[in-house]
């Protein structure tokens, strides 16, 4: 028996009551049994996103909502502003490429957040972008883009809106639809809310919603209004993956105990100790300036081989982290801490860090990256 | 308490050895454990498709998979033929429609099977049709439609595919891919196979390959082509819905234990006995001519509203069933028997059914449906 230890960033580990309420049978997505789960779920949702407006729920992985954003938001040859420091701001551009949209990438080296200021230059001048595609949360490098400072700048401008792929940033830190203007927010449900992959959601504006009526792009199974007017009924437009809302109802009672405030700070504590577990044992953060609290992305050191950290962890010790994607591939490793997660699983990811590091030769000698994580991670900080 | 039993036509019971696998800890998707699941699926998949091509798998529901057919096979101002029986196959157009193909729709009367020979007189007559898009079971109505005398037709012509939306044909009746030459099939996960809503899948044949290479339409989440290189890989474009990959392998296990022989042979004794119990009872089948072993569409009779059956059977007894949709609304009533179903599913549906014609003011008398159903059900038979 080898005990397996799930730290990678999504699917994260599901709580026990959460895969317990999924295993009862299932139930048929037009009975008044469902419509009362998902009564529930839309309510759960305006509190986790902090809005008042409708989050429409897809059975589909994070992508289907990202690219039903697009399709939902803009015609042909609109022009949009998109985030290339990443795997994931990448895909914004992919995605926007391939539904004829005009994109302008800003190229931001892998590890670092975009400046805001360059997005304001590009809007003032353009004059005429539809859309600022971002992330809030980057996670092939770990980095937190500056979101509030984008929708102060996006605000300003009535014919843009700001889209934000937060995947790894919902219900992982601050990000207040409303009060900052976020225009559409999209989550999915293996990542801080704990679930089995198969959801994705949408937050949606009334700024957005009018972006939507004059959208041209083609859609059908990502069709937002059509999604609305269900949700409005308590219903959903196409068959629902009725398992993974009963088992979302479990997680956003969970996240409504802890509290959203509970919630960010749990997670920002267990990010605290993980850099400073991974600083204490010599290495470096690949994010240092703007690090993201739902994964730590540490540069491997010289002679150790990112992939290797990876696999003598998960074969030797059976803790699963993620390496690095693309460029980043070998150069880093990285430590997911967030979802179902508490100090323990932090601490033994570092533990088991430090003799995978031994095992491929990295001097490790009286460093102690566990001691620097417990030292944060006390009763009573 | 009161018991309840689902007998809807998806989503469908699920086994409680598939609930079980998909209630144990979630896995990495890049895992090698995933990856066994992943190999073990794919080959099951193809011997359920009766194929050598690959099955694409998506996190979806069934309605992803349809509209990501025709992004992938089709170009804007593509001429394809639906045919509008019923609910999906009106889906088909407005799909269609919505991606700016041009639709040539057979208008077939609800509750009947379309005439093969009308598509082969279009397709002659039309000489350029790039696509005939059908379902190989009308759920909404409880049609089977002529699939293989329709691919009859369509493989005389080099550049036309047949789409058949098999949501409740796939395990439950023959719909040999390879040898009636269909060249793409779509089906999902809360029917015959018996898991709850989150998958779709599409299997593909070499020809339609070929349309894919052509077609322009734009895609993202559902790209075939992509999807199909990373299967080749043994992994997903995108995060896949783990849980429901481990309870697929489950479930096409037992499918093999069955054999798909078993299944088709199971569902046609399940639907000949329904039948044979609703006509007992003095019902009229809403598709006499051409009925689907996946649901019994059963017209209500004179003086009882098709949804009150509906009602009273889940309020007063616990037994979902299923209405009518859209213009059979109150028309009609359906009574499914495909997936985890077995004699005595039919025989409680029967005996309820009963119950609540009895309870609406509809004279039984000294009919008996349940005997009807018993003399085909019997042992030996």
């Amino acid at each position: 028996m080898k005990k397996q230890y799930l730290l990678a960033p999504g699917p994260t580990p599901v709580p026990p009551r959460v895969l317990q309420a999924m295993s009862l049978p299932i139930i048929h997505h037009r009975a008044p049994a469902y419509k009362a789960v998902f009564a529930e779920v839309r309510e759960g949702l305006k509190y986790l996103f902090q809005t008042r407006e409708e989050v429409l729920v897809f059975a589909s992985s994070g992508t289907g909502a990202m690219e039903g954003t697009v399709a939902n938001m803009f015609s042909p040859g609109d022009k949009v502003v998109t985030v290339n420091g990443g795997k994931f701001g990448e895909r914004w551009g992919q995605i926007a490429q391939g539904y004829g949209l005009e994109t302008i990438v800003i190229d931001v080296p892998w590890g670092s957040a975009v400046d805001p200021g360059q997005i304001a230059d590009i809007l003032a001048r353009e004059g005429d972008v539809r859309g600022v595609l971002v992330q809030a949360s980057e996670t092939s490098t770990g980095v937190k883009h500056p979101v509030k400072e984008i929708a102060d700048i996006v605000r300003g401008y009535d014919q843009t809106i700001l889209v934000v792929d937060a995947i790894t940033g919902v219900g992982v830190f601050e990000l207040p639809m409303d009060e900052w203007g976020l225009d559409v927010v999209v989550t999915g449900s293996q990542k801080a809310l704990m679930l089995p992959p198969g959801l994705a959601f949408a937050a949606v504006s009334q700024k957005a919603w009018g972006f939507n009526r004059q959208a041209t792009l083609p859609r059908y199974y990502f069709d937002f209004a059509k999604e609305l007017k269900n949700a409005l009924k308590g219903q959903n437009a196409y068959t629902p993956a009725v398992s993974l809302i009963i088992g979302l109802r479990e997680v956003l009672a969970m996240i409504k105990e802890e509290t959203l405030a509970g919630v960010f700070a749990r997670h920002e504590r267990l990010a605290n100790a993980t850099r400073a577990g991974v600083q204490a044992l010599g290495l470096e953060l690949f994010a240092p300036a703007s690090p993201s609290n739902a994964v730590t992305a540490v540069k491997a050191p010289a002679g150790v081989d990112g992939q290797d950290v990876v696999k003598v962890l998960r074969d030797d010790y059976g803790v699963t982290i993620a390496g690095g994607q693309d460029q980043a591939k070998g150069k880093i490793f990285r430590l997911a801490h967030l979802g179902y997660v508490g100090e323990f699983d932090v601490l033994t990811g570092l533990t088991a860090l430090e003799m995978a590091l031994m095992d491929l030769g990295y001097e490790v000698g009286e460093r102690s990256g566990v001691r620097a994580a417990q030292m944060i991670l006390r009763a009573g900080n």
